[in-house]
């Protein structure tokens, strides 16, 4: 079977110019890829492209237990692709593999003719290169503006953070606290301004004394939690609902009711949100709707329309984790600070 | 063949209640609607239902010819939807027959699953009860925020119109006009948002001077234009294409050369706008994909999937009528203000 590799030699250029050849890069002439694609006519190449192969790439997400978050997102998509006759090949990612390969390179030595992309933070080195990349590609709750190759799937997290808000304030609470991630993934930045503009609706001030942000969550739960609680939160909301199963860890260790001292609110509803003890009330993701809608969207790129994004509704539902505010009695911000422990 | 009407009659109560109890409606209560589901299938009523039907309803859009917006937008939808076994009824509507009739009855008496709706201004008396109807409904270019049956397809309206003002910044414009419709409707408002927001990305002000709106689009841009012009517009953003159309006879009529006097640029990319003269450089709506998307939408909802919106991209597609920015003589603001023509 011809490679890259053959095609390579043949030309006297190197493997990746002929892989970028291929896969229409706009850094390869046109004479040059006119070249390439007429040599690899010529020599027989057929590349893994005839077998009509997709790709989701995963990174920070656990998907291979139904209880993850990725689990349900993938099978979504895997099942409305193999209805069309795509193989699709789950890879997990780190930062390391980005490094090593251009994206573009990855793709196409995998003959992959599109992507699915979830748990991409924004650091992550081929966030760069999706500005400029040509390759049929959706990301999961991550936006590039001006790439007509990349589209995004997500969840309404305004909607859903703000019904969270408004079910918290018609339950008497005024101080609501967050347990979030650090800000640098687009969805947690979305989330915790919808947080922020939550609370504006509803008349309540800012208070970063009641934001807890941290990127372990067992940890960062531990160490912030109490602090809220101290300050005077009523309520927390967990940007997602790992951060809740944490929270209720933390409440369990220091007596602390749910929700009689404290209400707690998830999101993503991950399958375990109704077995918890309470059963928390969690923002919905619907999974595999989130990956039917992912591979609807790449197919519409393959198909050359112009998709920008899909939005699916985060609706809150409420179970046993939220109920009226504890009566507190007020603290000054002074006894607060000396952490005079409750 | 049974009708509502003989259920009614054998029941004892009103049509309305028999057609409200068959679809789902929240006002009759369990005991009667299982009373008059019985009866139904008793009596052998089958309804339209079988049929597998939807409907397009048509407002304030032209629809019929080729060059009109709506035209390839309902056929993208029927497209679609036909693959898959649906009978599409395309009505167009007014306001006066939506204050004869609810939305809720319109669709049980039609016998529709669902439908897509097109060209609804916020004044539309059914725009209230979108807020509550339970029947799958997606809306081109309108949003209703709370209510899970009601999805919205739109384009990219921020986007496209800021990629616009960047071209025209660009090319030297420093005096951008806008001739739009009014502001009653959400989508002439969200361009109109876009708008402003372009100018502030460009550093530059906003002057109330160099924007026209007015409802009916010859007679305002007889209007408009001629102020713009005197107000220093060196470029012009028309909301929509026709508005283009009625710019270039105001040019011609007022011998302004496009784009040497001024440049203009529309929006929707309607057939037209290619065989302009000079071609209209535009901000493109892909009105095939619009409807294609717009009956996924649908799909997803009847299929009980959560979907809030569907967003396609609006790129611009740059043509003859934009140019360098033309050089006029500064006018102080008393000497425009009375008129001091060209």
């Amino acid at each position: 079977m011809v490679t890259l590799n053959d095609i390579a030699v043949r030309l006297g250029i190197s493997k990746s110019t002929v892989s970028k050849g291929l896969s229409n890069a706009s850094d390869v002439s046109e004479e040059l890829r006119k070249k390439i694609i007429e040599t690899a006519a010529e020599m027989g190449y057929s590349g893994r492209r005839t077998q009509k192969r997709l790709c989701i790439l995963v990174e920070n997400m656990g998907y291979k237990e139904p209880n993850q978050f990725g689990y349900e997102l993938i099978s979504g998509f895997v099942q409305r692709a193999k209805l069309e006759g795509w193989t699709v090949d789950v890879v997990p990612l780190d930062k390391e593999r980005q490094k090593d390969m251009t994206y573009s390179d990855f793709m196409t030595q995998g003959g992959y003719q599109g992507a699915f992309l979830l748990g991409f933070s924004l650091l992550d080195p081929w966030m760069e290169e999706f500005k400029t990349a040509q390759i049929p590609t959706v990301l999961y709750d991550n936006y590039i503006k001006e790439n007509p190759f990349i589209a995004s799937v997500g969840c309404d997290n305004d909607g859903g953070l703000k019904a969270a808000v408004k079910h918290l304030y018609g339950l008497g609470h005024r101080r609501i606290g967050l347990l979030s991630g650090p800000l640098d993934s687009y969805i947690v930045k979305e989330r915790y301004n919808a947080y922020l503009g939550a609370l504006e609706e509803c008349g309540l001030p800012v208070d970063e004394d009641l934001i807890g942000l941290g990127y372990f969550v067992a940890e960062s739960t531990r160490q912030n939690l109490p602090k809220l609680i101290e300050k005077g939160a009523t309520a927390i909301l967990c940007a997602d609902d790992s951060r809740a199963v944490a929270a209720y860890t933390e409440c369990h260790d220091r007596s602390l009711r749910i929700p009689g001292d404290v209400s707690i609110v998830g999101f993503d509803d991950l399958p375990i949100a109704a077995y918890m003890n309470p059963a928390l009330t969690t923002v919905r993701q619907d999974r595999p709707a989130l990956g039917k809608c992912g591979y609807y969207a790449l197919q519409c790129l393959l198909s050359g329309m112009d998709i920008h994004s899909i939005v699916l509704r985060a609706p809150l539902v409420v179970r046993g984790s939220t109920g009226p505010a504890a009566v507190r009695p007020e603290k000054s911000a002074e006894e607060a600070s000396h952490g005079g422990g409750k």
